[in-house]
């Protein structure tokens, strides 16, 4: 669904429209909210990982001068927003402190003395599911999944089966089976800009919130339900965000800013440490994975069978093991999922949530595949991978072509390495969601064009937003501005998220444009004193076709537009939801193993993404290599750590190691677009997919270079000489 | 246009949305901005009624610790927003400074040296006029008028004659003639807020300006222009806006604001003090009048002849004679109109501009006039004022109503009054405007229902459409949101003056909402399988006429929307104009006067007005207070008053006296309601006409009470007295 001719403003590489303030350090975050007459609010947090509260004495914190209030459970029985009896996680959070100054406020939550009585904690899923485990959360509801020996699991929360086909018929006609168990560790979203979150209080009850996320309407249903107010009497204002991926989806700190603002009736700013948000927030889960995959002599996929125990935190969220099947076609299928409750913070969403942990288990399996049967991994991949036809969403060969585009790049197979280097080939598959969303367009005198957007943009959404507009109306991309709106001044939008943002807002903008072009011809014509279909839109003129001095500015337009009959140029569209289609990932690493000290050095990443259409290349781009730089942090360096007691051994960006500039080659982006059909301009949602295939990407390298097979993430040096000393010779 | 069955939320007493905020300190006023990193910005004024500039040394004031900029006329040469060689009037603009700390920028715009070279400056329009006086702006141009002896003025701006019929057998034909001076001076608005502006520019040079007053898109408009920067590089927000009156229409600091932004890369805050305020802003123009009335024996108007003089400011502005009519047929008018440049502040808009000043003279004309042929002031009004059918607007028989009930009310001619007391009638017309403007309406899952507009709140006006958007849509007022746009997110919409803010965007409401209830309805007709016709929306409910039971909630409508085909429920309405009407304000004063002291006690005011519909009774009778008052103010204490060189005797509110609750009697409200055509539910505009009739109706008081005429304002025991002493006895 392009428009007639070549694109103007689509498909170009416009530098973000919010680029110059980030980086001169203007834009506002969450944290540069200063109101009149506001108060400071900090939070005091379990310093164990599962403890009973026996007590909680505030007396001294509120006789600190300068403290306004300290609220616990206690004073607000009706919301669960503080730990009451118990705390399931370090980090969890016991109390709130309003006071004038921060440091006040620091040192007031310091002053609260509570009495734990401190629990078993429990931070492996699998050991948290042994049927002689302790209570993750005391008297939580389980699932009655039982063991091999018929004992019941303790602290499983989920619990559910895939199963297609005949699975032992599948194996028995293998010529080739693989079996290996892989262990994952939580990792965090690692955003620049930790959390905060500012509320005020309005005299009528009223509760405005400003914060950063990826939704302002998400934000404002889960703040209703936390402080019991309805959404109507809730107002949520989403300021720039300093980097989300998933991880602020939800509340963070917004429900105890409200709290305070509303018990202290002054507006209430909660800015909370790196240290707070590594510990409870919601970083993608870990896992632990058993996959077991046969395959004919020619390479063709016959079965699949397995189990992924999904570390759910003390929440005990997730469970699902679909993602393990992966782009391909396999006939039998059995894959058990589950989740654990253990004594963690409470996972989330993480850029393409599950799709990197089962990636690795997936993809390293099939290179093992691959290996065992002496076929190319990029021929294997080929030849199980969903095709055009395949489904009747798959309108083209996308993946194959993606595959092969990436490989020719990356010289598969052509490239000469050296002693201990190596290639690993990898694929991510996904599916971008779509809507709700909306747009409104403006046009004012000096043909300038306003657009409002429910739809937060944290990754250049607004800028390939304008794009769109300035495509549909024939203005300079700079004449655009595209503002976010918030819950009193937009229709509700979805979350930014699902790598849904330009595919549905992108739509709504170019409809609401076509609107307003619809009307700014029809008022040329009058003007002009011509048909609208003898006009055509150009150059921020409407001209009568094949005469170009009969024309008219689109800002005298848009001026006299505001006294004519219809008022101002305007156009609106609000969008419910529009068909998608899948996308895939390829990344294809290139290694070179130190065998003695276990390093891994990338020497090369190329990642090939079928975008369908890139809105803009170079938001395109940036959206793969970002991706695929998380990827290798995921595989080779990220991960939480705990000690027994369920603290957090790493809670900072010292010992929480994530890729910097030095860590990470230029990484090659191959950008395959073939248009699907619904998408703006056939576009796909790229934000996801190129996080998704890196780790595995890497760990087939590492197989390639040095013959061992790493299964524990992150893949640190520690993990590669027990790998290589335990590889068989 | 009024709809089914009886208003539910139209009409009701509604508390002002924003009332709670404002009166407990809540309300986000001006001068509350608070930005990161912001600097503050003071504004070095001149001390002289008029002199050149002849030289400018800052470089005391930049050396200062903590000062980041000074700027004057010469650092932005292609910018009129400091004065240049010369200064026109006392507290005209010569520098501003931008500092870490307003203390900083005071001692900075201290230490900054002008040498002037002193001119001799006009304060009174008479003198200015004078051909041989000085001219108040060197070199400006001036139109050529002359004196009865042929010499040319000086320093008129303006000049215009509005003739009909034949004046001198008008006044041949008359059985009693009046003629009379009048001297009126500047007046203030006076507003609570002083103004205050905040600029941030981005890092593509896009200036964002936080401001109070009554239009985002005018300030925009204004700011573009003395900037030099297209509309859309402009981005104009307004915050709560603490009184106006006309006074905030145009630009008051935002222009220094912003250049300091621009300059500075930092967010500033230009805040001004109640002098500066007095003596750099656009108060209400002084004009001297010289008018003469003729009438039959009968009462009947004959003729008018007259001259006004409007105290221009070194602007110039102003100069027309037309209120001098009033709502009165007469066939033989000659009205001269003129405007002289004096070195006083431009004057501007103050609540219906030009009418209370025109009113003192012509009321107290007809009183005159009444008096000379012993007939009723209240029959001279109704006998000549404008009649039902007189023009093709006056669809009822608004003035006579009016004068009738106000009169009834004030038991006019029936009140026993002692000595020294006194009762005055004095009637205002006027005419409201409309649009353009605009209302977007969104329905959210717990029924509560967000409207947003470009229209600005300046007197209730968002409690108004809140109340017309739950009259349409069946919702409590309570759950209704109306929030103000700003120029980068809705269509351009006027200034919220001319009394068309309600009468405009309360249409533009009321359609929006009526656009949303279609899409509820065509929404529930699904789900409850009926036709929308068959749908009556009530209670929160869409319900199937005649069968209670079978209904749906409104937000559970409005949730199922967000994913249904057409999306989230909106309603949308832009407003260019629509046809207005006539209205009328009397007021009766009853006064006691001391003849001793000349002090004038306001023993009662009765306020009527011809409101077409009160939306709102509470806010049309707090407005119709609201400008009696100020009409009290401008007629018995208020005025600008200078020494010889232009200097202001009384820049603060201990010199410049405004009425205080012991200055105000409780004014009694007489709210006619007879529908206008086009009005939402039949109502007309109600904020310029209260401040009309207040100053004549007192000093028509005055003379009932002590038989003297006073003619120059305000009514100050000093010009009682004077007039006394001066009486025909």
């Amino acid at each position: 669904m392009g428009t007639k001719g070549e694109l103007k403003a689509v498909g170009k590489r416009t530098a973000r429209f919010n680029g110059p303030d980030i980086v001169t350090g203007r834009a506002t975050y969450a944290d540069d909210i200063q109101l009149t007459g506001m108060l400071y609010g900090r939070i005091l947090r379990s310093p164990h990982g599962h403890a009973r509260i026996r007590k909680i004495d505030k007396r001294k914190a509120l006789a600190l001068p300068g403290v306004v209030d300290v609220v616990t459970a206690q004073d607000v029985p009706d919301m669960a927003i503080f730990a009451k009896d118990e705390v399931c996680h370090q980090g969890q959070k016991v109390a709130a402190v309003a006071a004038v100054d921060p440091n006040i406020a620091e040192d007031a939550v310091a002053l609260i003395r509570v009495d734990y009585e401190i629990l078993p904690a429990l931070t492996e899923p699998l050991a948290a599911m042994d049927p002689g485990a302790p209570e993750a959360v005391l008297g939580a509801p389980i699932k009655n999944v039982k063991d091999p020996k018929g004992r019941k699991y303790r602290n499983v929360t989920a619990y559910d089966v895939i199963e297609e086909g005949d699975i032992e018929k599948g194996f028995a006609q293998a010529d080739a089976v693989v079996e290996q168990e892989y262990h994952i560790p939580f990792f965090h979203q690692t955003y620049m800009e930790p959390n905060a979150s500012t509320a005020k209080m309005g005299a009528d009850g009223r509760v405005t919130v400003w914060t950063a996320g990826q939704g302002t309407f998400g934000v404002r249903t889960a703040l209703a339900n936390a402080i019991n107010l309805p959404e109507g009497r809730i107002r949520v204002i989403m300021t720039e965000t300093g980097g989300s991926f998933g991880g602020k989806n939800g509340l963070v700190v917004e429900a105890q800013a409200a709290v305070l603002a509303m018990r202290t009736g002054k507006p209430v700013k909660v800015t909370i440490s790196r240290e707070e948000d590594f510990q409870d927030t919601r970083p993608g889960p870990g896992c632990w994975v058993r996959l077991k995959t046969g395959a004919r002599k020619d390479g063709t996929l016959i079965a699949v069978e397995g189990r992924i125990v999904w570390d759910g935190g003390y929440t005990g969220s997730g469970g699902s093991a679909n993602r393990l099947l992966g782009p391909y076609k396999i006939p039998n299928v059995r894959l058990e999922g589950m989740a654990v409750r253990t004594n963690k913070p409470g996972p989330g969403a993480y850029r393409a949530p599950g799709a990197p942990q089962t990636a690795v288990a997936r993809e390293s399996n099939l290179d093992m595949l691959a290996h065992a049967l002496g076929i190319d991994p990029l021929d294997i991949r080929i030849k199980n991978g969903v095709r055009k036809g395949d489904r009747p969403t798959m309108q083209h060969d996308w993946l194959k072509d993606t595959l092969l585009l990436t490989a020719q790049t990356a010289r598969w197979g052509k490239k000469r390495l050296k002693k201990n280097q190596g290639m690993g080939i990898a694929v991510g598959d996904w599916q971008n969601a779509s809507g709700p969303t909306n747009a409104f367009v403006t046009m004012a005198g000096d043909g300038s064009v306003a657009v409002v957007t429910g739809q937060v943009d944290i990754t250049g959404l607004h800028t390939v937003m304008g794009q769109i507009v300035a495509e549909e109306l024939g203005v300079p991309v700079e004449k655009v501005t595209v503002t976010l709106g918030d819950t009193d001044t937009v229709p509700n939008a979805s979350l930014s998220a699902g790598s849904k943002a330009a595919y549905s807002a992108g739509t709504a903008a170019r409809e609401a444009a076509r609107e307003a072009r619809d009307r700014l011809l029809m008022l040329a014509a009058e003007k002009l004193e011509a048909s609208p279909s003898d006009l055509v839109l150009t150059n921020q003129q409407v001209q009568v076709i094949g005469s170009p001095g009969h024309s008219i500015a689109l800002g005298e337009l848009a001026e006299a537009a505001v006294s004519s009959e219809e008022g101002a140029i305007s156009g609106r569209w609000i969008l419910s939801k529009i068909p998608t289609y899948p996308s895939f990932s390829v990344n294809i690493a290139t290694v070179e193993v130190d065998p003695e000290t276990g390093h891994v050095y990338l020497l090369d990443l190329v990642a090939g993404q079928d975008v369908g259409k890139a809105l803009n290349p170079m938001l395109v781009e940036g959206q793969i290599q970002g991706g695929a730089t998380q990827s290798i942090g995921f595989g080779l360096m990220e991960g939480f750590r705990y000690d027994e007691k369920g603290r957090m051994l790493n809670p900072n960006l010292l010992d929480y190691a994530i890729p910097t500039a030095l860590d990470v080659p230029e990484i090659r982006t191959v950008v395959v677009e073939d248009g699907c059909e619904h998408g703006p301009y056939g576009a796909k949602g790229v934000g996801e997919p190129p996080i998704i295939p890196g780790g595995a990407a890497v760990a087939n390298a590492i197989f390639d270079a040095v013959g061992a097979r790493v299964t524990q993430l992150p893949m640190t040096p520690e993990q590669v000489v027990s790998a290589l000393a335990n590889k068989p010779s």
